[in-house]
């Protein structure tokens, strides 16, 4: 019998315990022998839930039972989750976490614990939910160099970009809708300032360079500022805004990374990833374009995540899964530097401010969007960040906004 | 030092070759050895080409050779593929293959002897080319029961099925362009019968089941009666054509399995994976939906696939990947019991043909495609495949064509 572990009875705890409670015999079937949660790890009591009599209060309980070899932490934030999960590497049994924030901070050094002891710290659901994508970096896609993760990480910033697209819906709106149907928090900060992208393009470029890649170093550009205006923009261009997280390896082991919306052309693949779903593109030198696609939040895709890192530590019980991962620190390159193209939107109009934006930034695409007058829009040729901010500053009085163009 | 040896210098062996040689520090490091091809067995000699120092003639060479602890197997068809790779395993040799029709006959097999071994018969690349599928399956997917899995899953009729969707081509101009382009052989047979098709979903099949589903009892129906009419009457449905190739889960582990081309509907994930792109939808209990997107085929992305499979047989050289695959045959469901929404195309007038239809099938709903005079369509109701076969039968001399609609 393997004994596991459950820190926390929230959203994710209680999905873990149902997925192991609804698809139990066939999990046992894949570790090849029983899967047994003893504890359950939480403040508060449960009278009536079958889950009561496994229901612990005191964390030392579970550390110092040697029967339990797989602790689950599903509780969120840094603290109390971080001494836990250190103390249960060190005490020798494997820890599986949805908790970004954790692995953000904290993963290189909690997979070298992991390493010493020779067991595992797994944390696939804290990145792209249901979907695999940390296993899948980890032990599929090993004969490439990774030369760009590019994805919609954020379920929630992607509902509510999907509805204005859909029904021209204003930001404040949409942000009302998503609240009330409880894809978005009272305090919605994490996800429309791109907090929780962030962390999460952090974890996925430091699992592609192998070194520490610290999420404060990525700029971050939430959607605050998107309109209906913008998404009418895009529209006529044949174009959506979607807030991507990515991470793209210039010469050698350089990442440029950043979070911000972009507006994306049809053909890219993932134009059509819709409502609270994410998606992850990789690019590979010799496999060329993948994606993976799924349900990037909720209580039973999370809790399938985290229940198959517990099949898999299970699977590897006293054996370490290497993860190239190492806490040294991985500089990245200047935002200045990353080459794009830039959609701007300007007040005033074309006739007298075309010839002097030509001047300054080349030969741009104007656009116009029906129903707007007194402004237009241009799509700059590719140039540098650096070089765009600059030009850009001479026309401080004029410009809208301005929405980066992938691809 | 890994040593291995590649069984054939063809598309995919070369593939290999370049790989291992373009990324090889990578691949050394995420193994913690040194990586070498010691042997590459071909019939021919290259001589001018660097691997003519490693190319050898007799199989004998490489099974006699201690050293030589993985066989990559790339040479494609029955025999002696099958002889070969079973004998490399019983020499204790891990098998890394590309080739989906020893799998989908003898992966059963294949798989035991490895587990008695203990070492590793993987075969990453046999289904969709580059994308992660087959390890994902084995070792993400753990915590679900798979209740469906649906695949874009050859290349050469996807990307016909995509000209003629866009350009409302002819069946046998796009075959040509695709035969000029080097997407479709000269004998085209194997993809646009689905027979290529076939035996994936009877590899997948396999793996959800944990029983052989032999390809042979699978239903296959190929696009070739697939016309520029039908591509019309799809598009005036907002819908698409492709050739789909699908196993679902009825209650316990009773499957439907299908090849056939479906129309489907904008909102499905699968409808947007264009030109040669591959992809697979997953459905699993508690994850939901999940996709995998990217290269079907090719020389590099599938060699990727390939070396990913020595990279995880390397890091598990004295220790069996299990893989739940028994020989015990599963009995699939018959094909009439199968639910689905049929469109039929129907030579005649709506007026005289319609109460005598809306009789037999029930509900239809009425579909026009413009220019098409003396014929019309329609969309049955949920119905099971022999209900339909029954009245369809009624209608032999008016039925121009019947295609299936996914969900």
């Amino acid at each position: 019998m393997v004994n596991i572990a459950v820190l926390g009875y929230g959203t994710v705890g209680s999905g873990v315990v149902e997925v192991v409670n609804t698809n139990g015999s066939r999990i046992s079937q894949r570790i090849g022998d029983e899967l047994n949660i003893k504890y359950v790890l939480d403040l508060k009591d449960f009278p009536g839930d079958p889950v009561q009599e496994k229901i612990v209060h005191d964390f030392e309980t579970i550390i110092e039972d040697e029967e339990v070899q797989i602790v689950v932490e599903v509780m969120g934030g840094i603290e109390p989750a971080y001494t836990f999960v250190k103390r249960s590497l060190q005490a020798g049994k494997s820890v599986a976490t949805s908790n970004k924030a954790l692995v953000a901070k904290h993963g290189a050094e909690l997979l070298s614990i992991a390493k010493e002891q020779n067991i595992n710290f797994l944390f696939e659901a804290s990145v792209g939910g249901g979907i695999p994508i940390i296993r899948p970096l980890n032990s599929s896609l090993t004969a490439d160099e990774i030369e760009e993760i590019t994805g919609i990480l954020n379920g929630t910033t992607n509902y509510m970009l999907t509805r204005m697209f859909y029904e021209g819906a204003d930001y404040e709106d949409v942000l009302k809708e998503a609240q009330e149907k409880g894809y978005a928090e009272r305090n919605p900060e994490a996800d429309v300032e791109g907090y929780d992208a962030c962390r999460k393009i952090a974890i996925l470029s430091s699992l592609i360079s192998g070194q520490q890649v610290d999420f404060e170093d990525i700029y971050c550009e939430g959607i605050t500022q998107i309109t209906a205006e913008d998404m009418k923009y895009a529209k006529g261009m044949g174009m959506t805004i979607k807030l991507l997280a990515s991470s793209k390896r210039y010469a050698g082991n350089r990442l440029h990374a950043i979070v911000a919306p972009f507006l994306l052309k049809a053909d890219h693949p993932l134009y059509h990833v819709d409502g609270v779903f994410n998606s992850i593109f990789v690019h590979g030198n010799v496999l060329g374009d993948a994606m993976f696609y799924g349900s990037g939040a909720g209580k039973l895709p999370t809790a399938s995540a985290v229940v198959a890192d517990v099949v898999d530590a299970a699977k590897h019980l006293n054996r370490n899964i290497m993860t190239m991962w190492k806490e040294e620190k991985l500089r990245l390159e200047e935002k200045a530097g990353a080459k794009r193209r830039f959609f701007v939107r300007i007040k005033g109009e074309e006739e007298s401010l075309l010839p002097a934006i030509q001047d300054s930034f080349g030969d741009v695409e104007v656009v116009r969007a029906e129903g707007l007058d007194g402004e237009f829009g241009f799509i700059t040729p590719v140039m540098m960040e650096g070089d765009y901010e600059v030009r850009a500053r001479l026309y401080r009085e004029q410009i809208l906004h301005m929405i980066r163009v992938e691809g």
